[in-house]
């Protein structure tokens, strides 16, 4: 038995050019490999012609030898990822606002969401006491004396430490490069404090109630080059009315985004979400 | 090519005791019939031990063959559906209340469900000035004279004229029997003015109102023997406060009716909903 | 006892800069005329001290003579509006699509809204059909051989003919010219097929589509001579997933139209919507 | 200048029976008093003729004289309640689940709610590790060898060593004795976990389960001698499905709660809430 077996649970998230029979070839090797389909998703965009599915799988699985099977009768271009059911590692990074962080926090030290927080990154030490309390460690990288570039590229050094699966940006303030958001490509997500594509960039409570809407929202998504543009996960709302100052709003807002960004990564940590361009699918 | 051969789309619905290899058996009669998945849901009850299926097929289908082809792989006590896309024939009761009639009438008329009205049913003549501007029929049958069983032989007497696929409740005040109920079992679908199982039976905004909720909501759900107890198909709500008087909270209501209704027959009409004992499954 | 004088419910709407003892002074207005306060809220709007009221009173009421004891108590820049609870006039104006339209006729004709229809204008023939089943005037304008000048005016001279209170753009698909716009100033409302700011302008549910939201909604709102950009009455959403196409965004998205404008008009034909700037205030 | 004046802000909150000139005598006082009312909210209960209402005022104030001129102009039976604008001192109750107090505790942390936590007390010592984080007094009182009533007065002599003005019951899994509702009458507030009064009792989410729902929801309340049955404050909900389990209900119920407790004490923090009977009007 090498480190690719496991009698765990897995899960298969596979992208292909859309063609006949790929359902019955997927699920052929799946019996011919000895498991069990617990659930099963699947997708087809019909403007792209790609078809995506999700196969949850129980049995000893050799992950090497099934990649190889699937690879053997899927369409070149396939994108075949083989995942264990386990806790996703993760670092979260924040800046001022606490509320997402000591939700996840809260629900980290409970054991009450599928990941390992494995440190808090920020440019303030604003949020150190608040992560001390849960003695996980806090690294805080100063913006003092370093323009863009090199504050990013001290974070970077520091990120590069750790192994983990997915960076969340839990209130994170700074707007991030092309060259960061490439070095983790599709592995941050990040939580918008408004209803997106309304009021992207900064102060959207402030916009929002410039405008006078009813309604505000928060919006958890991947984060690519284009600011406030990528993959949106999960998104929600809750009214206002004209009573709501902006401070107000944002209050209210934040008790959106807490429940967005926990939802969001709820999906993401059980491998509910697959990329679809810029585009999610959820299974 | 026969009645059962169509160059349409068909939606399979099989339920069946769960174990190893359905999907890829299930596939393979597919793929060996030459059809293409487009869609595919399923799920696994883990409580009974139940599997649901629903795929989605393209291409020319034998019914009858496929239907026996299935039956060959599938275990002893599996359920298997084979529906052609098309327009669901319904008959709509109601009593006097016009607000989820004239949404479905109006969807009808620019053809905007999936579904043909054959005629409206009702035990008041209230309803029909409305149906009749579509040029509809309507069939009122009085409840003058006659106790609740004989009332009722009349109305199964008329709807035995029709060919239907659905029974729609929309609003109709009548309590009907078991006889009635298992006459056109798992076809009957109800709106209930509020969210169950609160307030069940009569009069629930006046109990809403009674008990100070801060939300109403609407329910539909097929009908069974048990008043207000069949299986949920979709839920809504509202948010009410203390300037409601309970005339207000039904119309504020009735939107949500209309709304819940609606959408739950555009999952019933687009097959996209199977039961499982007493509750609904929603692919 | 004059035209000016019922025994019928009033509503007072007013606005002024706000001072210590307003509240005061307008209820003792209201004491001396002998009549009685049934509902009251106030706001004074903090950015920019601005005191807004509305008062439902009940008792005979001299019109002429409350607005005059009122201006003699109330500072220079007040405005008062004292308003019969009756049924409000209003025109209807649409297009192509008939589901707000119809839920308006619907509501209109069994007395579920506190409105009077007098007629419905449309640039089609489209809706005529519909229109006259509930056997109300329909006037259809069409767009043939006119500019965008040529055509308004036609339609403006139309509207003249009518003594209305509300013009009603339930999915009127063409951009009003600002003349048109001052001519009916704070009286037309609209219903935009997206949750504005979000999704400005044309094809909106083509926006929200290739942007991938997980959220559609609609906005209700004052029209002014920026498009797209009154004062907002009421919004709401639904939740939407990767299996919508445009199509089917377009068709849930129609459910939450019909619901908001429903709602938005139920608030302005009682009186409840005072505009403030380019906000709205609902009592 | 006495304990009882004070530049700061005050709530008044009154109710009375309904007759002519209310509005005008209270807010005669108001401007005899020099003081300015900054919102004002008013509702009469047409069922019960009784009259409610909120203002708010600005201005030094003389509560004893204030309170003594108001009972001059109002009906016998009026309720006068003068509040200051000032943190609300609580104590807070909970069993095992820590969601409800983990949000409670950081937004505390963080100066986010208008309150000041004086200590939490349980029957268990399983939170006490996430209360000491937070640098708070902890009481834990083991039902061991006690029977109800024992472990009650024992949590009640606990009690009554504080000057509260609210106790939070956040997930208290025990049922309070009628002696013990009325010694905090109207102070003590619940969170429930499901959308009163469905699903009344226990394992709201098992029941929520087996009913086959597809919407969850929490109550806040406060607590009166029936079970589940005091005046609601604010309710919420979230979409379910299928998939769903009892565990993942209430997982997901867990947000609902946290969101709808926070709402329902900040409203209550800021003296918008009146209890008229059952019910609450929210202002």
């Amino acid at each position: 038995m090498t480190s690719d077996t496991s009698l765990s649970q897995h899960t298969l998230l596979i992208s292909a050019p859309d063609e006949k029979g790929l359902v019955y070839r997927i699920s052929k090797v799946i019996v011919d490999h000895g498991l069990n389909i617990t659930s099963n998703g699947e997708y087809v965009d019909a403007e792209t012609g790609q078809f995506f599915i999700r196969c949850g799988v129980e049995g000893e699985l050799d992950r090497i030898q099934m990649v190889e099977d699937l690879n053997a009768v899927l369409p070149a271009g396939s994108v075949i990822d083989v995942r264990e059911k386990k806790k996703k590692k993760v670092l979260i990074m924040g800046t001022r606002e606490y509320h997402c962080l000591a939700d996840l926090l809260a629900k980290h030290h409970y054991g009450d969401i599928n990941a390992e927080i494995l440190a808090v990154v920020s440019n303030h030490d604003h949020l150190r006491n608040l992560v001390e309390k849960f003695e996980l460690p806090y690294h805080s990288i100063s913006t003092k004396g370093l323009d863009r570039a090199g504050h990013e590229e001290k974070v970077l050094n520091l990120l590069k430490q750790f192994d983990f699966d997915y960076l969340i940006l839990a209130k994170y303030m700074r707007i991030l490069t092309p060259h960061f958001v490439d070095t983790y490509k599709n592995r941050i997500i990040n939580i918008h404090h408004s209803f997106l594509p309304a009021f992207m960039g900064a102060n959207p409570y402030g916009q929002a109630h410039d405008r006078g809407v009813k309604i505000i929202g928060a919006t958890a998504h991947y984060v690519t080059d284009d600011l406030d543009e990528g993959p949106i996960i999960h998104q929600s709302i809750t009214h206002v009315d004209h009573h709501f100052t902006p401070k107000g709003m944002a209050r209210a807002g934040r008790d959106v985004e807490r429940s967005v960004l926990g939802k969001a990564l709820e999906l993401v940590f059980n491998d509910r979400v697959m990329i679809n361009g810029n585009k999610t699918i959820i299974f």
